[in-house]
This record gives structure tokens, sequence and C-alpha cells, in this order.
């Protein structure tokens, strides 16, 4: 049996990076890894963890020859990546990314590859608050759902190409239009993490006092929050910016229900409090049954 | 040895009191158990489960000739609870409570304890989001903290006997004042809680066409907070009621903070936004190397 891909370069080799990384190592023996950081320091991380057969800081010289390039940085990065890997793409090569917001990786990147290359924007839904080469694990993707977002005029083949990759990470993979995937994720994964990071700062400004205290007794729900609120910082400062108008739109939503709920608990409106607790069972109960708990 | 206490009443046995009866059953064996719950189910599966020596849906019956009686419910039916003991408590007893909020728990009950009956409020800081006496495991209470904000002329041996029962489930015992208990767990429990339910509101809430790819991609952020979301519906009314002082001055808090944030992304202030972030990782850190993570 041929490799699914002879040479796959990884350009940012993170927390999801090193992870397909790892997939490929263990079941595309066949495919040649190109690993591209910026950091020395995760280059020596990535050749001591022995994820790739080549090492480099230039974008340009792993993607060269590759069959398919995946982008795994912080999305602020993507434009001038893909300034740097056009010239070097082999005709027929795919590239793909791994970025949580899709709309501007397409208005950002779809410009810059040439004619002749394929162009699959991707979002493996997966993650923990554990960033860096060393945090990944093969096991990542594992029952989770990856989400394609190819263009209207994106090559089939190059697409199933990209869906067989994610499926032998064991990830179900969807297909939808980039600005609806925006949409979603703002919902599953933007608001809440924004969120998370505003009660943690919340709590954190409360003085150092407490801080001890909030501390020793988050195990009656806020340690949750801390969990979420300890994911990489340039990530999601990128992502809020590149997923700005979706996010937006809904913290007033978000910011409407808390008033509501604040008001009710001014007033002492038992009631309503119940009545929208007993509500958010429901879905959670969906969570369990869909295997995503 | 004799036993810690001869005869308990738990009146209420959900999550939290059922447990506490499996912890008394391992390792108190010579205590006698009297279990009160309002619903004949709950009776049917406390007797089914073995988790008590006698059951009954009258609190007073149950605190008859009890040295401890714990007050296990939500904490709309203490004040009735304790009208209905009061009569029937032995010189010498103690009652305690388990309740997320003292506070409120100390104006209502403290009043209504007879002289010469020991009453020593308490708050277990633990709890899954699952309800009931099915729901309820021993080792629930394991390395987490039990709060006791006993009155400035509590019997300190009362107070004494108390650490002991929650000591031997596991639990490291704090005592404080309850207004402080108060401040603390609006921080690291109630806050969060209705932060929880409010976003898993306004994400139901956007149509049930994109409830089932809510449900889907939820492994992105959103399933952390279903889970909380998914508590006791009756227990959190009662709470955010009990401490809406507290809660209504946090939420201030946070509202600010988060229109902060939401400025930050509207106006493209990446430098804002990565500060933050980067900020509430090292409360995580602390979590983790206390061991409540």
């Amino acid at each position: 049996m041929s490799a699914l891909f002879e040479r796959v370069a990884l350009i940012g080799v993170g927390l999801i990076g090193s992870s397909l990384a790892r997939v490929l190592r263990r079941d595309h023996t066949a495919t040649r890894i190109a690993a591209c950081a910026r950091s020395a320091q995760t280059l020596d991380a990535v050749r001591r963890l022995g994820l790739a057969d080549e090492t480099t800081d230039d974008p340009a010289a792993a993607a060269k020859g590759a069959d398919l390039v995946v982008i795994a940085t912080p999305l602020s990065a993507y434009a001038e990546i893909g300034r740097k890997i056009a010239p070097a793409l082999r005709p027929g090569a795919i590239v793909t990314d791994v970025g949580s917001v899709k709309g501007v990786v397409i208005r950002d990147l779809a410009p810059l590859v040439p004619a002749g290359v394929h162009f699959v924007p991707g979002h493996p839904v997966a993650g923990t608050e554990h960033s860096g080469p060393e945090a990944g694990f093969a096991e990542l993707f594992r029952d989770r759902w990856c989400i394609l977002t190819p263009l209207p005029d994106t090559d089939p083949e190059a697409v199933a190409k990209v869906t067989a990759l994610w499926e032998s990470a064991g990830m179900r993979v969807a297909t939808m239009a980039a600005d609806h995937h925006d949409k979603v994720l703002a919902v599953t994964s933007h608001l809440p993490h924004l969120i998370a990071y505003t009660i943690v700062g919340t709590a954190t400004d409360l003085g150092h006092d407490l801080e001890s205290e909030v501390v020793a007794y988050s195990a009656g729900g806020f340690r949750d929050f801390t969990r979420i609120a300890a994911s990489d910082p340039v990530m999601w400062r990128d992502i809020f910016l590149a997923n700005r108008e979706a996010v937006l739109e809904l913290l007033q939503r978000f910011s409407e229900d808390l008033t509501a709920l604040q008001r009710a608990i001014r007033r002492g409106e038992g009631d309503t409090l119940h009545q929208y607790f007993a509500h958010t069972r429901a879905i959670r109960r969906s969570i369990i049954e869909a295997k995503q708990a």
C-alpha cells in the first residue's frame, strides 16, 4: 500500500501539530515529516521526541517537495507563512490548516495559494489546556470531530485525502461553509473561553488575601474555568480577533441573558431561576448521548 | 472504641447526604443512621441501597434521640425543618448542615435551635453534577475542604466532633466567619455556576438547527460548562437567592471585566487580550500545586 502522503510539512509543532506528527509516526510510517518552528527550543524538542525527519525554521524549506503542508501556528502567523511557502509549493500539493477560525484563513491564505495547489481549510476540534510539542499525544483526536471548509472550487480528491488523514487519527470528519463553522465554534468554543478567561481574571483581581482561599476552595466549580483559561494566550488572542463579529454578536446575547438572571436574583424571582436552570440540564444529556462528554 | 456518634439523623439524602451515609456505613459501623426525605422514591432508594437503619418522611422522627443531625436539603427547606426538629432535639445534640451559603443558614436556623443543643454550620466543598441518593459515593469528599462557620459561642467540643466526622471522610477542615465563607464561595462556586447556566442557556436558545452542531462540537470548551450547568436546579436557585448580595456584587465586577475584553475585541487591541489571557494562567498552576485540580 502506498503512503497517503509521502512528505508532510508541519508548519508549527505545538499541541495539535505534534499530536498529528505522533499519529503520522504511529500509522503512516512511510511518510516523511518536515517540521518547521520559529523557536530553537521547539525544534530541539521535536528532534528529542523524534517527531520529524527534518527540522527547520524556514517554512519554505519545509514545504519544498511536500505533498501535504499543514499550517498549525497561531492565526496571526498565517499570512506571512503563506507568502513564504507559496513559491516552494509543488503542483498538486495540498495545503491545509488546523486553525479555529476559518473565514479569515480563507481570506488571508486563499489568494496566496498558487494555481495547481489545493487548499483545504480544516479544524480538528480537539485540544487540552497545555501547549507545545511535549504536550501532544496521538490519542488527542480520537472520537472528536474535524471540520473541513473547502471552497466551492476545491478539488474533491484533495478533500478526500485530508479527510482520510484525520479519519486515520480517529476523527469524524464533517464539511461545512467557513462562515457557518465560525458561528458554530463561536458558541461551542470561543465564547466559553472568553467567559472562562474573564471569570478567572475577575477572581484573580480580588486581591492577594483572597487568592489562596480561591485556590483552596476551587473544587466548587471555579477550577473547571481555570483549566479552560490556562489555554495558550497567543492562540486565543488571535482567535478572538479573527472571529470578532460572531463572538461579539454572541456576547451580546450572553450579556442579555446574564442581565435577566441578575435581575431575577435581585428581585428574588426563584421561579425564573429554576426554570432557566432546569432547561440547561437537557443539553448535557444530549452531549453524553453523542459521546462528547 | 466508642462511636463518634451513636445516632445520626440525615435530613435530606441527595448527593451529599447519601455520600455521608456511605462514609458512615464504611467507617462508623457502630453508628445508627436515621434518614429523612420528603419523597417516597428517595426513601425507597435509601432502603434499597442500605444507607440507613430507619427511614421516615418526618424530620422530627429522624432527629429524635440523635446525637448528630445533618441537614442536607436545599436551603429553602431549612426553616421548616428547623421548626419541625426543634422539639425533638435532645440536650447535648449537635445540629450541622452542608449548605453552600452560611449567613442565611445562621439567620434562619440559629434562633430555632433550643438551648443546650449545639449548632455547627458547615459546608463540605465537594460535589458532582449528579443528584439524588444513587449519585453519592464515599470518596466524594476525599482531599476536598470542609468549611465550618461556628458562632462565637459555639461549644468547641461540638466543633471538634463535626471536624472529626469530615476528617474521617478524607476532608481537610477549615473554620471561618459565615460572611467570609459566603464571599469566598461566591467567587469559587456561585458565580461560576451562574455563568455556566447562562452560557448554556444562551447556546440552547440559538435554535434547534444549531443545537445538534453545538452538541457535536462541544469538545472545544462548551461541554465543561454543560457539566456545571447540569447541577441540581432547586439547590442552585436557593443558593443564588440566599447569597444574593455577594453574588450580585461579584457579577458587577465580572460584567465590567467582560465589557473591557469585549471592547478590546471590537477595537482589535491584541495586546490587551494577550496580557489578560497570560495573567490567568498562573492561578491554574496554583490550583495544581494545591492538589485541587
